[in-house]
């Protein structure tokens, strides 16, 4: 049985005893909507640790002003019967207000790491998720917390938050969840006609497609970036929005490539903007 | 006996096994130059809980460019013979480079609450404060931490702070330790000549008469901060360097005297700037 908790003060204290009887939880930060790369998180949460926990709770503060706060689906039924087949014990759910019952007071602020990529394109997000992710691990008190890779910007910035303020908890990025053709599972992707569903296959294949280019020897990024953007424009009729190459995960852009990097592309069908992203060469 | 503990990872283990084995931890942190003001602190921390830590740690980050960084005292034979007498268990005592290996990714920002008093005169060094406290906190973590109230805006700072980023932590504010004629305990008292050491005892009575005022009516702050500055000026020779009425904890300036206010005082002396504070109404 999962358990709904709707307070800071309830949830603090199941942690508190669980954490005192030497229990580790593991623990899923979502918005709600959860689909199967949530799913993917609960479970190996679940598999890994005594208690599970995932928080359902849609941040204000990572909303711009023109963005879709307001709009963002709001589903608690269909995340709980998720969540209780993952097994998750404890689902946090807590209200705006009791969030951010009043303005901070101490604010957080994410420096270069948030300056390119989406963090470019939407000022102030990043700040709102460090804000919401540092306040749900102390209250959760997680001993892992578990991140898509999908969103790799995010997961290098949790990554840093909790080298910065010395969290005691291990994060853990989970690969992106595919479909059998290759593309990354999305909520968004209903949203595609059945033509671009067929191209949409086509965003890991040139992802992969530079891999093996960089197995074979390419190390120039502008000739990566090229060889993914004409691939795309070749397999889709999508418009390429973005395709960029970065150091991983320091996020500053490198003309060569050469150890860790990470390779992100966005593509904007009729419907849909769709995103996806390979790491390459990883330290594991 | 005190076990020294140099290392991050060191004394994350520790605090977790504690916690783990359901221990409480009662933390002061300091800079070190261990005085009777930390003596009180630590043996609040130690009566109080299972577990007494302090850390010693001379935090760049609170220090200005100007400021006195590397004059700092620095005395850890001293200091941990203190920690010692006092039952301490654990004296965390860090290098900056193990505090601050690497530039922060994600930094924190004092708002309004730094913009007063100590804040106005030295700009960041809340910032610095705030910084250090949350690493220490998520490296040690306390079940409860003791903060003096001579730093009363500090104090303040730091409980918001808590309240901001949900820290399972209570906070304790520990009465200033005073001489006998009422001086606050302060290592800046050794700099006093005989004269002004008897002099000084008046700050902690204008303080007092203040008060008094109060309980007798007075309700207008210009007329309390009238009445301590002309009071100092008759009874020191000191220079009056500031007398300020504030709510607190919110730290925001009022006219007009009602529900807990703070009032906080300093005077320059030849070779020393005393300060004192009191706090008025507390909702106890």
């Amino acid at each position: 049985m999962t358990e709904i908790i709707r307070t800071v003060k309830d949830m603090t204290a199941i942690s508190r005893r669980l954490r005192a009887q030497g229990r580790s939880i593991g623990f899923v930060p979502t918005m709600g909507a959860l689909h199967e790369g949530h799913e993917a998180l609960m479970k190996k949460a679940r598999h890994e640790n005594d208690i599970a926990v995932i928080s359902v709770f849609v941040n204000p503060l990572q909303f711009g002003p023109n963005e879709d706060y307001d709009a963002y689906p709001r589903q608690l039924d269909l995340d709980l019967a998720v969540a209780e087949s993952a097994g998750i014990d404890y689902l946090f759910h807590p209200e705006a207000k009791e969030m951010y019952p009043e303005p901070a007071a101490v604010t957080l602020h994410v420096g270069a790491l948030a300056d390119v990529l989406e963090g470019a394109k939407r000022p102030g997000h990043f700040d709102g998720v460090v804000t919401v992710v540092n306040k749900l691990f102390n209250i959760v008190r997680p001993s892992a917390a578990y991140f898509g890779r999908k969103d790799a910007q995010q997961l290098a910035i949790i990554e840093a938050m909790v080298r910065d303020f010395n969290h005691d908890i291990e994060i853990v990025g989970v690969e992106i969840i595919r479909e059998k053709d290759g593309l990354a599972k999305s909520s968004r992707n209903v949203y595609l006609t059945d033509t671009e569903r067929q191209e949409a296959a086509y965003l890991s294949e040139s992802l992969e497609m530079a891999r093996q280019l960089i197995t074979e020897g390419t190390r120039d990024s502008k000739v990566i970036e090229a060889a993914i953007e004409s691939y795309l424009n070749e397999h889709t009729n999508g418009i390429v929005d973005e395709v960029a190459v970065y150091r991983y995960p320091e996020l500053t852009e490198t003309e060569k490539i050469d150890g860790q990097c990470f390779i992100s592309l966005a593509v904007k069908f009729s419907h849909a903007r769709l995103i996806d992203n390979i790491i390459i060469g990883e330290s594991e």
